[in-house]
């Protein structure tokens, strides 16, 4: 499956158009690398020397590998789907404007069907230029609020990727920590119940006092690994407890 | 809708634990604005003027607000959920360990349940140390390569917070493009027939052939407000040709 994965993730090409700052690239690199896309593509970008990007940290070959192109028409010549992205929301558009989640679906159907697809960025200051929407599909945003859209460009990079490559059937609970059985849960129980008697918080022995005490030590959920544990702390505390009583009896 | 989901958001509180550098606190900051999520925490960072960052563009407000503590217990005490992250997935882990798309439903669950919840991200070399982890519930990965498992601070932030606001839901085509109907398509794929035939391209006038075309320019998915744009193109060319096979003639 991971193979599988990789494949088709082989098929997608993130174009950054005119990007300024070197460590935004570098930025991006790493998360690619993180994600496993590893096709980058840059185009006329501000700063020749941005293949030293100290910001690509593990990303530094394919930093290295990233062809440089003129344009976004080169760039994105091998790709059936274009998608640009952008933070505005209300701007005049002429394409369809879809949100992220909604965008990666199809991206990913997309690269399962066996065609390339670009995804273009656009500079940090002014995002992608009518010119270059002109090569794009449909554009994508990503859900930020209003009051605040625009996102760093290595962030929105990492944002982006992460939900083409999330997995919505990821199971939603992975525990690592077993559950203690009945029995032990019961052990707990009435070693708890004799404490709280001998201690005096329950008066005496009443059936639904002690069935209230039996749920509340349910609700813990304790794992198995620490059953032992909670028995030997209230054994001591119910030690210590008769060791009291007996003292004040003398 | 918009403000109910900013009133669960509101009791998610960002705790960054010995952070070394200013530029992700600040970058961190700048992520949790964009997705609305304005409580940020710091525990003993490693620069006292970390407030000054100059990456949190747009998010100085909540730099300046952010409570400073000198521990993880203090500054984890008014929530009821800990969530840890980690890059590694298979660490010794004495906690259940989670990925991140699993993970942010319990997050929003529990949100949803007017909980307030901490989301602990230690510091760029160590990551969280075991007397961090002993505050935490559980813990949280995002799902990266094993090659290349650890993230940029400021991008885990990003990614997780999003992941935490998305919407499951989002409807999957937004088109803002009504398609041209049935009799546009018609007219065009009239003349574009009429186009091939007095250009050669089609010989003879064949039902099969005619249908091939009719299903060729179908597959186009012509937007209505595009229709008369190439009616107007093709009769431009119709024309031509009709022209020139008049000049040729003569």
């Amino acid at each position: 499956l991971a193979n599988k994965r990789g494949t088709e993730l082989d098929r997608l090409r993130l174009v950054l158009v005119r990007t300024h700052n070197p460590l935004n690239i570098g930025a991006a690199a790493r998360a690619m690398s993180n994600f496993g896309v590893l096709h980058l593509r840059v185009v006329r970008p501000y700063d020749v020397a941005f293949r030293e990007a100290r910001s690509a940290v593990g990303a530094a070959k394919l930093l290295k590998d990233a062809p440089q192109f003129d344009s976004v028409a080169e760039a994105v010549a091998d790709c059936s789907l274009v998608v640009g992205t952008t933070a505005a929301e209300n701007r005049e558009l002429h394409h369809s404007l879809r949100r992220l989640e909604a965008g990666a679906k199809l991206i990913r159907r997309e690269l399962q069907s066996k065609n390339n697809v670009a995804l273009l960025f656009g500079s940090e200051k002014r995002g992608l230029l009518n010119e270059d929407l002109a090569h794009c599909h449909w554009l994508m945003r990503i859900p930020t609020r209003d009051e605040h859209g625009s996102m760093n460009l290595g962030q929105a990079v990492a944002v982006s990727l992460y939900e083409i490559v999330r997995d919505a059937k990821a199971p939603a609970a992975r525990e690592k920590t077993k559950a203690a059985n009945a029995g032990e849960v019961e052990r707990i129980s009435t070693m708890l119940l004799e404490a709280l008697r001998e201690s005096g918080y329950l008066k005496t022995s009443s059936l639904p006092a002690d069935d209230k005490i039996r749920r509340l030590v349910r609700r813990l959920a304790i794992p198995a690994d620490d059953a032992e544990v909670w028995l030997g702390i209230l054994r001591q505390i119910l030690w210590k407890i008769r060791d009291q009583v007996k003292s004040t009896k003398r």
